[in-house]
């Protein structure tokens, strides 16, 4: 069970009880009794005797939820006359529309909308289709793009479960970038077959955000995307996370006064996450990394669990070559970098890492030890909870990694790009503001999005990754 | 050269002249010689001794556009501004965007739409997709397919320059339907890498709308998806003519006192429209129908230009197996039903049909007789026009039947539900109002698309092709 109360397992109840002191607090006592914490509680209606109210409570699970319930229609005097849960009701008929950005008043506006006036855009865009850039929807337009076999933390649950995702997606891509996303839900799952409908759909579309695709898939559909497209192709999953991880590491080394390209750092996690950390943070200057999975830690030589990508990181990492498990590794580690599963580490076992160790425990929801714990033992603590300070999320990432590729008509996303968008992360909290629990800008900061953007808008421009 | 000025043709001119009496009238003469047509005259700025203006002015193409900038310039103490072309103008930057349903605000809404809460909702659509339709944007989401080979009447010119095409259609699907309609633009051509590539990207959407696909693959397409997929498939081109034009034959036979069943109809064009308006009048009842390509009558036996589509069209039509040209085909016809191009005939050609002539000429945008000058001749006349009386168009159609089929959850579009819905839109046409000149009602007409959609939805469920 999950140890926190939130807001994604609220519940609206509506309440009619007597109308009388110590009425609500009897309510209130049952609730808090239950370990939930309440919201508003608007007054609904108000009778002689009784007065209605709906109550905001904020569980932990469905279980938890169940219990609130049942303890609630226990409570004599008290009538229960409906429960809405929060989540559902919010995602109630999608959570995305497609709306028009021209009027369409009457005959003169769809002369020009549609047939015949459209004629002479079309014409123009098939003679010379650089100008869907300028004419069409095309230049601001991102597919996410998804087969949901990795979704989230709940693995293979096909594209129709992945969809509620995807949206929530396309809902940020808006928000923070005002870019119109698209969900793409793809009921295949070979290599060849998702690349191959992805190019033939692509025209529409600026950019593609591939997402939620399991490792080692979507290692080479990526590469073969990029290479086959002429607009950018970016796997939010890889190097979002990567992006986002580099960018808390910087400020947190500045807070333990530390290199990045002397301190040993432990990556748990070898999946499309890891492997993009592992070989952003190598990228960035980072030297000394060792890589774990179920197994244990990644080596040259292992043979158990490996595949293309593992043996990979066994060439780029463990320059000790060391076989050996989880907290064996953390053995005077610097870092600890999670990208895996919930409650894999006891908070006493960082004690084994070196002086100030830094944990990002990124596992979601559950992270792999527990943050307010680890405070204990670490110095720098992040996660990816909204619920707690340091919050690396990709959120931060790929509205303006986007924005900046669109905005610089960028063909594919480079190397310079993914580092200039960690360094205009990190940059945006200031020197006086950094501190071990504000490493990281939070999510609702409305400067990250064009901050970003001109930093990769930059990064692309110089390395030569623009249309002409 | 088009005869008739047009909103999609329409330039806004700023010019400034002398602020005095006569200098108005002498701009306006030199417009109106040159057979422009003048919109709203806004003043912009007012100075001593001159004022500025801007001039929305209707041409007829682009080389009257030319000529009518070409004799302002000419004008002393005239001098223009800026010329903007009002077509263009409303095309940039995109007709359609992506926008949020519900309200992100802060880390509350963001734990909702997005992880953790999104999870809850994913793991119950993947339990049962059936959710879905509950749950994400599914259920009021529709995919307009096209490969961009039969694009309008410019033929195939790409799925770039389609892309302001079907973002027409995407508005027209929101504002008259509220569906949420997103172009697919493909940059593949043959038969099963469409259908693959639509099977493989359908699970977001509860309908498919095909367009602009160029016969006889359109005809295999939709066959195959409509077999293979769960979700309406619906040619808008071949059904959404085919019951426009069914429409508006219903109502001009009411005007000429004969029957569906014993007239004689010329069909000229046999591509995916002409072939769906075929085989509906047949469905409808028709017995007597001639079709008519380039090359003449089809007939069975007749070897020049055939196609599958065709010999099924030479099974179907000319019962006495004639092998005739088009003016002498006309000999006799009750209608004249043109989907093929432009200035095809002479309006005196239709002297030769039997008295009180149909003729509906829906080549877009020049039509296959002068629609004025065959007034002289025929009793009914409909064109694609927005600018004649009874404009045959496809957007009383798609709407209503996609809108019906939604919220019926239909499974596929059936004879019926087209049946259903071409009879919904003859009747919007009341008996008192109905008139040679109204036999259709107008595209802006709010009644069109809930009637339509009423009537489909009630023919799904009759016809049980919907989801239980």
């Amino acid at each position: 069970m999950s140890k926190h109360n939130s807001p994604s397992y609220s519940l609206t109840i509506r309440l009619r009880f007597d109308r009388k002191p110590g009425a609500l607090a009897r309510v209130a006592t049952t609730i808090g009794f239950q370990e939930a914490l309440v919201g508003s509680i608007p007054i609904i209606k108000i009778e002689k005797d009784k007065v209605t109210r709906e109550f905001d409570i904020y569980a932990r699970d469905e279980e938890h939820e169940r219990r609130i319930i049942a303890a609630l229609e226990a409570l004599p005097g008290v009538e229960i006359l409906g429960v809405t849960d929060r989540t559902f009701a919010y995602h109630e008929g999608g959570k995305i529309e497609v709306v028009a950005r021209k009027h369409l008043g009457g005959r003169e506006d769809l002369s020009m909308a549609y047939t015949p006036g459209v004629g002479r855009i079309s014409l123009a865009v098939s003679d010379d289709p650089n100008l869907a850039y300028q004419y069409t929807m095309k230049g601001n337009a991102v597919a996410v793009v998804t087969d949901g076999t990795a979704v989230l933390g709940l693995g293979n649950i096909g594209p129709y479960g992945a969809l509620p995702v995807m949206e929530g997606k396309a809902m940020i891509f808006k928000e923070f970038a005002g870019i119109n996303a698209f969900p793409i839900c793809l009921n295949v799952k070979d290599v060849d077959s998702i690349v191959s409908v992805v190019k033939a759909m692509s025209p529409a579309f600026a950019g593609i955000n591939l997402e939620d695709i399991s490792a080692p898939r979507c290692f080479e559909i990526e590469k073969r995307l990029t290479e086959e497209l002429d607009i950018p192709v970016f796997h939010d999953d890889q190097h979002g996370t990567a992006i986002a991880v580099l960018a808390a590491l910087q400020n947190a080394l500045l807070r333990v006064e530390k290199e990045l390209s002397s301190v040993r750092i432990v990556i748990v996690g070898i999946g499309a996450a890891g492997v993009a950390c592992i070989k952003t943070l190598i990228e960035a200057g980072a030297t000394d990394i060792i890589a774990c999975d179920r197994v244990g830690s990644i080596f040259q030589g292992r043979s158990e669990g490996m595949n293309p990508a593992k043996e990979e990181i066994a060439q780029l990492t463990n320059r000790e070559n060391l076989a050996c498990s989880l907290p064996d590794m953390l053995k005077d580690a610097d870092v600890f970098i999670g990208l895996s599963s919930g409650n894999l580490l006891q908070p006493h076992d960082l004690k084994l890492m070196a002086k100030d160790p830094i944990v990002f425990a990124l596992a979601n929801p559950i992270p792999e030890v527990d943050p307010w714990d680890a405070l204990d033992y670490a110095k720098v603590v992040a996660t990816g909870r909204s619920d707690f300070p340091n919050q690396i999320n990709n959120a931060l990432v790929f509205p303006g990694v986007f924005r900046g590729a669109l905005d610089s008509r960028a063909t594919k996303i480079t190397l310079e790009m993914r580092i200039a968008a960690a360094k205009a992360i990190a940059g945006l909290v200031k020197e006086d503001e950094l501190a071990d629990q504000y490493i990281i800008p939070g999510i609702f900061n409305r400067d990250v999005c064009p901050t970003v953007a001109a930093a990769v808008a930059q990064a692309a421009k110089e390395s030569g990754a623009v249309r002409l």
